[in-house]
């Protein structure tokens, strides 16, 4: 496929990379011995809830490589995202292992995440100059994921921290900081995507429990992201670590000017009860925090999108996604309505590359 | 106090009548004898989390009585809300037993909610014709809560069924549908009301459980109307029961266009799973829903409200609410920026008349 054009540099923040077959059979080796008698055995296993995604099991129909699973062949990712758009970086945060911090024993979670990481730095990132990585830390034991990051964290491909929305308590309890102290000693990014709602060790998705379809379960993204967001704020995190930045993957982006108008209000009301958040909530997220585009909302008429943009502070706040191979994929090309040359380019490459850091590259297509 | 002008007629769709004491003394003689002696033994226990909630212990500090609790004297209610703002309808929907759908025992529960019914037709609604009742139920035992509508739905004065935010489940859950169908039946809307998330019998408040403090928790209350929306539209409810209104009470407002890019985006791509559902589903939200304004939302600009006010359909769909008498009271002067006359007839006064079936009542102030 020639790549199309796209008229500025693209950095996608939210592409998936899978494993062949079920088994996870390439991970095995990247496991301690004891754990790979078990994974052999039992395979490897985690929680779900048991929702039907969307698509083909999830995923674009054409994103299914003769052998094996959508996201699994490095050479079809290349032809249909990286080469297609011209992608300049592409960040990959893997899928089947995220849920790992919802696993009841820590320390096979803990393994499970370092051999995830061990795996993504040898077996895709050292692949192609354009793929950089999120490393999975196991949020049970805090120690050890501290550890975690110290171990890979330094590596110039892994450029941030992640974990999933659903949670056991909101990211900003003070059980995490240690986690957030390593993060910003070493500048990576916090980044939390969607997942894990209601599965395993969490508790529910929602505080009426759980909705009987998938499309039910997709409206609690954003309510981790608000609860977790306003955690972080109010348990004073960012006083804490004033470098720390925090990214928000595939959760919306419309809600947070009125989450904000409200949180502020909020705030103004009852600033006595923590004194220590010192300016409005909305300061702390415009300084801190960053989100990304896919999936795409589309209101009624596109002028409602600009204004939304607008009132969010995208030109700061807001980073291009696409999700490949995901169902509901943005394409870089037609997702968006036509945005002003300066917004688009600080939304397609300029916020993710101040947030990352990454280098300028020639994006001159392989084919 | 005199009377202030307005403009137009009010309607306040959220007022709390309280008990004047935490015993709730003048409750015990409407409840059957053996719980009367278990209530004067033990008090009225309900279920709680410990947030600390604004104002002076939640309410407005002059509007405290010299002698009870903020909101339990008729007589203050009327000058400082009834005739203060002139005053057409005002909702009472309670306070102290809201949250007795959290309790473990369905007969305690619907034992409460018989007394309070009682209770609140007469020694409120029968005193003032100024005043119309929200009726309470208890959702542990549809039937049982079936049968209250019936016994006491007819009633003139009663104009909704009132449940908490707070659930076992999502309100659309076939478990309720029975509810539903009392409630068209008799043309009740189903009110809820924010409270009771995370508390007694009901789930966590998040899907990452409890944050730390009270402005943590004020961000749970759109989610869980997000999360009961959803599931009113894609368990068919709207479909079922073609007559009945729900309407959601103090949380929020502004979050709904975005909420519905995001819901409606969402069907388009998953409605095969769902095809019961044959309408986007914010034209359920059209039809079916409405809002109440308080706490009202602060943008940046008044004009950013105009707009979310446009794209929320507000002429439809939105109701004036002070709730008072809580710290966080909208006056109905001083709250709003300048609406255009015809938007602000159908807030204050016209959406709540026809949804309610309000006679037009002269409103000169009794001062």
């Amino acid at each position: 496929m020639a790549a199309r054009a796209t008229g500025s540099p693209i950095i996608d923040c939210d592409v998936h990379n899978r494993f062949k077959d079920s088994k996870m059979t390439v991970l095995h080796p990247y496991l301690p011995r004891a754990y790979q008698e078990v994974v052999k055995h039992w395979g490897i296993t985690l929680p779900g809830v048991g929702y039907l995604n969307g698509g083909d099991r999830g995923y674009r129909a054409d994103s299914w490589p003769k052998d094996g699973f959508a996201g699994s062949e490095l050479a079809l990712m290349q032809e249909q995202l990286l080469d297609a758009y011209n992608i300049e970086y592409a960040i990959l945060l893997g899928q089947e292992l995220r849920p790992l911090s919802t696993l009841p024993d820590p320390d096979y979670a803990g393994a499970l995440a370092r051999a995830y990481n061990d795996y993504l730095i040898e077996e895709w990132l050292a692949k192609d100059a354009r793929l950089k990585g999120a490393m999975l830390i196991a949020t049970q034991d805090v120690p050890q994921a501290v550890r975690e990051i110290e171990r890979v964290g330094k590596h110039p491909d892994i450029v941030e921290v992640l974990v999933s929305n659903g949670a056991r308590m909101p990211y900003g309890n003070r059980y995490y900081h240690p986690i957030f102290e390593a993060c910003e000693a070493l500048g990576l990014p916090f980044a939390l995507h969607t997942g894990s709602e209601g599965t395993g060790i969490n508790g529910q998705p929602s505080l009426a429990g759980y909705g009987a379809y998938y499309i039910e379960s997709r409206q609690c993204r954003p309510h981790g992201y608000q609860i977790h967001l306003t955690s972080l704020i109010f348990e004073g995190v960012f006083q804490r670590f004033p470098k720390l930045k925090v990214v928000f993957i595939e959760g919306g982006y419309a809600w947070l000017a009125p989450f904000l108008w409200r949180l502020d209000a909020d705030w103004k009301g009852l600033r006595d009860q923590t004194p220590w958040v010192d300016r409005p909530p909305s300061e702390y997220v415009w300084e801190h925090v960053r989100f990304t585009s896919q999936p795409l909302e589309e209101p009624e008429r596109p002028a409602q999108l600009l204004e939304v943009l607008a009132w969010n502070r995208a030109e700061r706040t807001y980073m291009f996604a696409s999700d490949y191979p995901h169902w509901d994929f943005d394409s870089p090309i037609d997702a968006f309505p036509k945005l002003p040359d300066d917004l688009r380019r600080r939304v397609f490459s300029e916020n993710a590359r101040e947030l990352y850091g990454f280098a300028p590259r020639p994006v001159a297509a392989r084919s």
